[in-house]
């Protein structure tokens, strides 16, 4: 881990720590700073603000769980990965997630999961090439399939991880495989 | 139609009519009966407030067009007329969306969309009987498509309704009924 991304972690760490004690709205930049060996101003050289911070937590923790694996074959196992980092961290992302002022994150969270979902359609294109034609409809496959997917990640963590991250796998990949 | 229901349509003319001329924020209650025969108050006599107005519009305009053809097998003629009404109306839905302060809205249509395809998945079940173990998998498809599909509608319409409601039609159908 390079020095920044190792202030980066420092600082989150500590942000993550206060959202178990305070709420999210209440916890303020010098708050999380104060639990850090850190000046405040420490805090702005790395991120904007606290929603910059907590969508760089998600896309920090999940690239470096699933980064490895983005190869089409794995898209189940990447599945696995995030539902269990979510289950692992559910409180922390329910807190977030309740938190009507940071209805930002799910357009962060929609985003990322679009992307990731893209990146294993790109891998299999690689060796299934599709004519112009179909390419519209892929888009609209990736797009169908990381909204609904988003969402109901999104609820679930919502409804406390339940059921728990292996079963819920397991319902997932047997819906998207399955015809409506 | 009912008594009712006529004055809670003219009540929607004049919001509609009202909101190709001006911000969605901007209108009051006040613009709206201003262009009725009404007195403010009766506003009130129907609806708590804008929000419950639009809500309102969206279920009154898209249940009075597919209420009669909710069975099973009419599920693509359903997503036709659906598709059809947001086209036609796609000025006003493109304001509605992109109110920021109309999220309520988002959560009401997304409610709408799951509603039907429960309904659409009820009468399936009717003449399919499931065992209890494959329940939380059909409540599971219902919920993935109903997510899937509320998001594409609703960034279509943000996307001026391209490609058109026949065309997108033929993509969506393709892609529900297509494995990943």
């Amino acid at each position: 881990m390079n020095q920044q991304n190792t202030t980066k972690k420092i600082i989150s760490c500590s942000f993550k720590n206060l959202s178990n004690k305070k709420e999210m709205d209440k916890i303020s930049i010098t708050d999380i700073m104060d639990q850090t060996d850190y000046r405040r101003q420490t805090f702005y050289d790395h991120f904007d603000d606290k929603y910059d911070l907590i969508t760089w937590i998600f896309s920090y923790d999940v690239t470096d769980l699933i980064q490895h694996l983005m190869k089409w074959q794995n898209w189940e196992e990447v599945l696995f990965h995030l539902l269990n980092y979510l289950e692992e961290n559910r409180v922390y992302y329910k807190k977030i997630i309740s938190t009507i002022k940071l209805d930002s994150f799910k357009d962060y969270f929609i985003y990322y999961i679009k992307k990731s979902i893209q990146s294993l359609a790109d891998d299999y294109l690689q060796t299934h090439p599709i004519s112009d034609g179909n390419s519209v409809l892929i888009k609209t496959k990736i797009d169908f399939c990381a909204y609904g997917l988003s969402e109901m990640l999104y609820h679930w963590v919502l409804e406390d991880c339940d059921p728990t991250a292996t079963d819920y796998h397991e319902l997932l990949i047997t819906v998207i495989y399955f015809k409506i």
